[in-house]
């Protein structure tokens, strides 16, 4: 690939720029401030009460912390591609958010506006979230350019799936197992699939941590498991139901910390904790509680989900990710598989024995219908997404400049000749054996 | 500069003991909790109901945040100055909130008593960010005496300043894009000025990030992201008022990320993005919208402020801060005029134009007596704290320990040899060469 | 000490499941939801409001940061034992917690069941505190099968003298400067007496910072510090006791800093800052201001405590520590006598100092009281832990991999190569010296 077709000059402003534009002439058509009056027949869940708008308005501020902190911080662990993973969540989920306002709210329009409150812009953060999710798979091998195509993309299929899920299919997914994590994990995965590059088949040498980069990547990490209570109960019914989504995702998290690390040990032929666990599948206790976090499964039945989350999530990193890799050419950076997609699916079939224990006539079904729905959208939308997203001129990076911010970030030059004098030194030393 | 100069042993205990002593004095004399009562003429605003005291307090710590995580962390993207970045800026918030509740409580007090409560306690807070602002223009060029002294005098200026615009004038600025940034900002400018150091005029070595700095402080730059809707609605009306102030905060930063990346990629002859306008001007929609936050300028009109000072503030630290520098003699070490001072001008130009449309007869030309009040105030005050704070007696570092956190701070020695070590290396390679 | 002592491979995760599956089981068995119903004779607290119960949600979520990110990213400090550090606090904690609950729980029981509220995981959250600062006394020298008995064996001593200072002294003890902050302390510097290990006497060349551990660490601090004042009022009485609770810690701890910071300056021959004392002296004034932070000590009465910490604890780091560790064979990695131990039991007399000026008769005997028996069991409990701790099988470190993550965690290599090409080339240049 000739070094011109890499940079973003021209492409990444025209495009930005672009995309902000439209947005800001669809906003003044039709966004306007929720005044409270006018809601019609869909007045929004849990805004009945001062006292429940004010908890709606900390877990906002909880949420917005994960998906600009959390998932931009869970990403730096790369030694060499943390301006990328910061920077680049922050582009996508800032433009993200505004994107998701758009399109779900299109489907819920209120005298023809979109009647903006705590309670959809909790919904914008979470359509980015599906974003920031399937970027975890393509991290490294993909610019800002394919990376805004995705988000305007997956962020509309998104909305689709999400009305099916909530209006038509009436499935209760309160924390999002199954329309956010299963969604944005196997998005990410056939968006992954169609960019294969056969030439990272053997890795690369900065697909990799260095000591620091490894703790950046944990502040993502603990500020995610932190207030994933939030995430979960934000849009639940407010009371006794928002208390119990508290409480189970609490619980589930606190389990799956306990079973990941068990685990973690257990398969490392030497017995020691390895990074890349303890950084994502302490998280899958979440993931997995999300669709019955506001069902009454009991305190201990939560435990149980995240315990065997995060056993189901260990696994995967050591042992199915390389195969997904070698034998079906699904290179996923970040492990989402483990994290999003598995304990996604757990979540959903959890729901679905939940609501049919709880004895709901036909819910099972529909729960069923909404994980199916869930699962076909993303991969048929990420398909033809991974498609559009190859086209040979939006600045790709070559192989040999994967996981690299320098192909598209000033980086400080000390640190180079840093890098260098230590691989001369490296060397020389070699030599010198 | 003889060594002994510049040793903070005795001055710096000696100013920060006494400072504290006074200070316990007077809060002994004037300060007392407010117990509700006795509030006379001048009640609070939006202490009216409980719930409405509950959305502040989760907003007070979100400010809170915002002093501490946030604008410490920023500043710690220089390479070797990251313990006076955020130990420094640790120190002065910690004693300019409580200077800020004397300053600003004695314009206010109650039965002759400064009664503190939430709302007080997120105006000192808020006092303390004029002289964050400050520090970062003179960063890595002064001594945490001359530091002291500044705090002293800025929130002392503040204060009579604030209380000019928000009593006399009766003026709207409830995000503080006039009182406290570009007020800071002028300050801080000023104080470079008179300050400035022909020995700096080519750069210094320590001048520059490495890429680990760069991340720590995208740390500080996400959390002053994420909270400034708090910022800029903490001391709203409670209900739709403060709803607007959230909802305009939240979708002008998102804007303003989206023109920053752009604008940063096109001047770039490479199409690199840069991660200092990254750090900073994907905040400015934060300063620019502060003024009319909770003004009713529609969802899209605050994201045209957000856009046009995410713009402005990339193409100020591109092109003008050099000039400002070179010919002006203005050393701007992060940039506070971009970020800072002129969408803070912005935010207070788009204060008048939005109370002008609304039609508010007298009002606009408030909004402009504010305007220049807080530039006056920050240019005079800051020209006399300048010259206060050059006085050759308060421990101010020469030249060549600027940007080196070794001249005030205990540094880990381990990292001093490898920086030998590596300094070493890096001549023999190039003699070798 | 043999290879195969140390490494973690099958005791870990037996124990880690095992405490796990017990602990679902006694779930299942004991807890359940609160739904409000049934209290009897012992309501909880402030959850008579809805106001009251959110203001506690986002003091709940304070909290569990200052757990998670405070505890973990304080003790990053040490080179090379942040996956230790951060790690191990997310393991200790998340299972704490879950045990927590249950041990507190049993004391507290509604109809025979643990019911959960926000006020029982906010005490949940407190009890693994004082594991946590137990830890700081031996981070570096113990295992993680060593610390999860020490979580069992010091949460349920917890529990007890909790009971006995809540219930049976009826001491106050709002902000836990007693039955946490001293009483963890204590415990550990117990645990660290039995732990003794006279081959760490001359130093461990790994017992020390570099340049970016000091700065995660300092995400540890300000958050902690930011934070104390949810910490000290989270299960305070709601309305005016509460608002005197947050502006006391608020304002001991803003005082606290300036001494801090002026004492670390003048103790130092040549005046200079030291990050350690930064690090945990700013602290202090957040423990020491515990006790009475609900009580009507008055704004300055609040500075003047935590002001007197701060010296303290900047003091004890400097003088203390070194004889403790030479003299008593209390090797105190972080210095927690420092920073909760003599803070702590300042706190407790402040506590009864205010008490006994309230004229509350027989009250400051019951303060003292619960003084006593936070050491006692602190002290007692601590030795018997210690002993249990010190059997030769729970994979205990050899002295020489002291402060090191390898032995436990996998490290990414190219940072073991640059530490090696480091060192040789160390060595090399003063070999040509």
């Amino acid at each position: 690939m000739p070094a011109y077709a890499t940079t973003m000059r021209i492409k990444f402003p025209v495009l930005a720029l672009g995309l902000e534009v439209v947005t800001i002439i669809l906003f003044a058509l039709f966004a306007e401030y929720d005044d409270g009056k006018g809601h019609g027949h869909h007045p929004e869940p849990g805004n009945s009460t001062p006292h429940a708008a004010s908890v709606r308005f900390g877990m906002f501020q909880d949420v917005h912390v994960m998906i600009f902190i959390g998932f931009g911080f869970l990403m730096t662990f790369l030694k060499r591609y943390g301006f990328s993973s910061v920077g680049g969540n922050l582009l996508l989920a800032a433009f993200g958010l505004q994107w998701g306002l758009l399109t779900q709210g299109f489907w819920h329009l209120t005298d023809g506006k979109i009647k903006i409150n705590i309670f959809k812009i909790i919904n914008a953060d979470f359509s980015t979230a599906t974003v920031l999710i399937s970027f975890g798979a393509v991290l490294g091998k993909t610019s800002l350019v394919q990376l805004l195509i995705m988000t305007v993309l997956e962020i509309g299929i998104f909305a689709i799936n999400e009305h099916l899920v909530a209006n038509v299919f009436e499935a209760n997914d309160v924390g999002a197992s199954m329309i956010i994590h299963a969604f944005g994990a196997y998005f990410g995965l056939a968006v992954a699939r169609v960019l294969y590059r056969p030439g990272l088949k053997n890795g690369h040498e900065n697909d990799g941590s260095v000591y620091h980069s490894d703790l950046f990547a944990m502040i993502g990490t603990v500020f995610l498991w932190m207030f994933w209570p939030s995430f979960n109960s934000a849009i639940a019914e407010p009371g006794y139901t928002q208390l119990m989504a508290v409480i189970n995702t609490y619980l589930s998290l606190a389990a799956c910390v306990v079973s990941a690390y068990a685990i973690s040990c257990l398969v490392e032929h030497k017995g020691k904790l390895d990074m890349v666990h303890i950084q994502n599948a302490t998280l899958a206790g979440g993931v997995a509680v999300g669709t019955c976090a506001d069902m009454n499964i009991g305190p201990f039945g939560a435990m149980l989900i995240g315990f065997v989350a995060g056993i189901i999530s260990t696994l995967g990193f050591k042992y199915l990710s390389p195969i997904l890799a070698a034998k079906l050419g699904i290179q996923d950076t970040c492990g989402v598989h483990n994290l999003h997609g598995m304990p996604g699916i757990l979540g959903g079939l959890a729901g679905i024995v939940a609501v049919a224990l709880g004895k709901k006539d036909g819910k099972a079904a529909m729960q069923a219908a909404a994980l199916a729905s869930s699962l076909g959208f993303a991969l048929v939308g990420g398909v033809i997404t991974g498609f559009i997203m190859k086209l040979p001129f939006w600045a790709q990076p070559p192989d040999q400049n994967c996981f690299d911010d320098s192909i598209y970030w000033e980086v400080p030059e000390e640190e180079e000749e840093h890098e260098e004098s230590l691989t001369a030194e490296h060397y020389k030393n070699k030599a010198e054996v």
